[in-house]
C-alpha cells in the first residue's frame, strides 16, 4: 500500500519505545508528561456531568456548531479574563479537542510544504511531529533558563522569515523555563515588526508554586499596538482538571479562527458537547478556583522533594534550575569526574534501576543537547519522589 | 496574512448559508443530518457516565491511548461481530472522534495532493470538503437506486488509478440508496483486482426500518480473499446513540491502522476518555438493542409520512425512491407542466412558505444534478412532516 509522503517527515518516537518498558513492576516513573489523576475533582465532574444531562440533555448530547458549546466559549472567556486578558469575547476562541488539536489546526490553517516554523529547542515534542505532517521546516531558537533568547530569535525571523513562531512561555516543556516579561513584550513588538504569527501554548500557566509569573503573551498584548493581529492563544483544561475531557481552547484573529473553524469543521465536526456542557457546569460551579489551589499546593511540594533530592543523590553530576510551576525539571548530566552524560545511555540504565525519565534530546527539531533529561515530578508522591531519585543516583 | 495554499481547495458550503435561515420562527425544517434529540436514551447515557466516574475515574479523565479505551475498543468489536463481521478483535479498530475525524486520519494516511479519490455522486459533503484539504482530485462515480454503478466504478478506477473509493453503501448520504449485495461483491473484487483502497463508511447501516439490508463490506469481506486487505471501514455511534459524545470507529489492516494512529496522535492525542468511558458503560450495560429499535420505529414511520405526503401534495412534479432505511429522501424535481426544476431555487422559495431542505447539487463532486432535493425526515415528527411538505407543494 503507498501512503501519503507527508508521513516520511515524521519518525516513530524514541519517547514512545521507551513508553514500553513502562509496565515493568515496581518502576517508579518520572516519564510522563501529564497530571497526577488522584488529584482530579471527580466529584465536581460528576456533579457537572449530571447538571448537564438534566438541564440540557438534548444539546449536551446533539452535534453542536464547530465553533464550540456557547455557554462553555462564555466561561472559557470569562477564565481568561480573569487571567487579564482584555476585551475577549465568547466569540474571540473556539473549543478544541485538548490544546494538540489546536496545534493541528494552527498547522492546517498556516503552514505550506516549505515554509519555516520557529520553535524553542527544546520544545514539546508532539508540536514538531505535528507541524512536520504539513510539510514544513521546523527549527529550534535556543532558550535558556528565562527562556527563548529574543535576540536569537530576532536574527532567526530575518533568516528564516518563518510563518509562524511557536512559544511555550509559561514553565515550557520540557525546559520548565518562563519567558521574562521584558521578553514577552520583545516577543510581540517581533511579532508586530516582521508581521510574523506567534503561537503562545500555554498548557501550564496556572500551575505556578509561589508567586503569579508574568502575564500571557495574550494579556500582555494590549501594551504592545498591533500585536494581537498576529498573536494565537492556546489553552487547555487538561493539566489543571482533567486531560481526559479534551477541552481545549485557541484565540486568534477573526479571520485566521474563521478559518481554523473551517478545518476543524472537516478534522472532527467539533469536541465533545457531552465533554463541553460537563466543562462549562464545571466552571460555572466555580469550583476552579480551589482545584487550582489544591494542585498548585501539591506540585509545588513534590517539586521542592526533586530538586533536594537531585541536589543530594546526584551532587555536581546534573546542573538544573528549581522550576517554579508546571510538571518538569529539565536537567543536564555535566559528566563531571567521568560520569555518564548521556541522557539516553542513562535512561536505558535508570530502567534497569527501576526508575524512568526521557532524555532531552527527542525534545529538539535539530542539534540536541543529548547531555539533557526531563524529569516530571507530578504524578509520583513525595516518598516515591526520593526513592526514584536515589535509584537515578545509583544508575549514574 | 498567508495562509496555507491547501484552504483555496474549499469553499464555504451553499449548504452552511442556508442554515444561517433556519433560525427563522416556524420553519419546520427537513435540512439537518441529525438524529432527533428528543430519542435520545438520556438515563441509560447519565447511568453510564456514572458508572464511569464510579469504577475508573482516573482512567476516565487521565490520557489514555492514542488507539482508544480498551474496554469501549472491546465493546465495539463486539458490537461489529453482532453485525456479521468476522475475525475483529480490539486490537483491529481504533477510536476516532466521530467518524468525520476518521475521514481525516484516511486522508491524512494516504492522500498525497494530485491523488485521486474517487467517491459516490452524490455524496456526504464533508468528505468532499476534507479530503480537498489534502489535496487529491476528488471525482464522483455516477450511482442509482442500488447505490454506485459498478461498471462505471471498474471504468474510472482503471482510468484514474486512484488512491482511494469512498462509498457509503448503505442508506447514502444524500442520496438514500443502498448497494446490492451482487454489487457489493463486485466492489470487493474491484479492490483486490486493482490493489485500491476501499473506504466503507457506514453511520446509517443499523437505522433500517424492516428488513436488515446487506451485511456490510467488512462483512462480506472474508467471500472475497484478499479484499479485507484493501477494506477501511468507518462506524459511529452518532446517529444511533449520540453524536455529542463524538465516538466514531476505524477499522483497517494493521500497517494502515498504525500509521492512522500515529497521524490521530498529532491530531488530538486521543478521543475524549470521559465519552469513550460512558460509551464502553452502555454498551456494557445492553441498552443499545433496545434503543436501536426505538429509532427504528419512530423513523421509519416518518419516512413513511413523508411519503405519502410528498406523492399527495407533489404528485409527478417530483421523482423518489421511498428508503428503507438512514435519514434521507433524495428526490428530483422532474419540470413536469412547466413546474421549478432548480433544486436551489425552490430551497429559495421554500424558505419564505416556511419549510426549509438542502438542495442536491453541493453533494456531487463534479457534475452536480441541479434538479435533486435532499429532505430528511428524521428531526420533524408526523404533524409536522404532513404540514412541511404541505409548504413545499404551495412553494413549487
Amino acid at each position: 500500500m503507498q501512503y501519503a509522503d507527508r508521513l516520511n517527515n515524521v519518525e516513530t518516537s524514541a519517547i514512545r519505545e521507551l513508553f514500553k518498558l513502562l509496565g515493568k513492576p515496581g518502576i517508579i516513573s518520572f516519564a510522563g508528561g501529564f497530571p497526577d489523576s488522584a488529584m482530579f475533582d471527580v466529584e465536581g465532574i460528576r456533579e457537572a456531568s449530571n447538571l448537564a444531562l438534566t438541564q440540557e440533555p438534548g444539546a449536551a448530547l446533539q452535534y453542536g456548531a464547530t465553533e464550540g458549546y456557547q455557554p462553555l466559549r462564555e466561561q472559557l472567556a470569562a477564565f481568561m479574563a480573569s487571567k487579564g486578558v482584555k476585551g475577549l469575547s465568547a466569540d474571540g476562541l473556539i473549543v478544541t479537542t485538548g490544546s494538540q488539536q489546536a496545534l493541528d489546526l494552527i498547522a492546517k490553517t498556516l503552514l505550506n510544504p516549505n515554509d519555516v516554523a520557529l520553535v524553542e529547542g527544546p520544545t514539546f515534542l508532539a508540536t514538531i511531529q505535528c507541524f512536520r505532517l504539513y510539510g514544513p521546516q521546523v527549527v529550534g531558537v535556543p532558550i535558556d533558563a528565562h527562556g527563548v533568547q529574543v535576540d536569537k530569535l530576532e536574527e532567526m525571523i530575518v533568516q528564516h522569515k518563518p510563518k509562524l513562531v511557536y512559544l511555550i512561555p509559561t514553565f515550557g516543556n520540557p525546559s520548565g523555563a518562563t519567558l521574562s516579561l521584558e521578553r514577552r513584550l520583545r516577543v510581540l513588538e517581533l511579532a508586530v515588526k516582521y508581521k510574523t504569527v506567534v503561537v503562545e501554548d500555554d498548557p501550564y500557566g496556572d500551575l505556578y508554586f509561589g508567586e503569579a509569573p508574568p502575564p500571557s503573551l495574550l494579556a500582555l498584548s494590549d501594551q504592545v499596538p498591533g500585536s494581537r493581529e498576529w498573536l494565537i492563544h492556546c489553552g487547555s483544561l487538561s493539566k489543571v482538571l482533567s486531560p481526559g475531557l479534551r477541552v481545549g481552547w485557541m484565540i486568534a484573529p477573526p479571520e485566521l479562527l474563521a478559518r481554523a473553524t473551517m478545518c476543524k469543521q472537516f478534522s472532527d465536526a467539533h469536541t465533545s458537547t457531552f465533554a463541553q456542557a460537563t466543562a462549562a457546569h464545571y466552571l460555572k460551579a466555580g469550583r476552579m478556583p480551589a482545584t487550582l489551589a489544591h494542585v498548585r499546593s501539591v506540585y509545588a511540594e513534590r517539586a521542592q522533594a526533586m530538586g533536594d533530592a537531585l541536589k543530594r543523590e546526584l551532587g555536581d553530576a546534573l546542573t538544573f534550575t528549581q522550576p517554579k510551576g508546571g510538571l518538569f525539571f529539565w536537567a543536564n548530566l555535566t559528566g563531571v569526574g567521568g560520569k555518564l552524560n548521556d541522557g539516553a545511555e542513562l535512561a536505558k540504565r535508570a530502567i534497569e534501576k527501576g526508575v524512568a525519565f526521557v532524555p532531552g534530546a527527542p525534545f529538539f527539531a535539530n542539534n540536541p543537547d543529548t547531555t539533557a533529561i526531563r524529569l516530571s515530578f507530578a504524578t509520583a508522591d513525595v516518598e516515591k519522589i526520593k526513592e526514584g531519585i536515589a535509584r537515578l543516583g545509583q544508575a549514574l
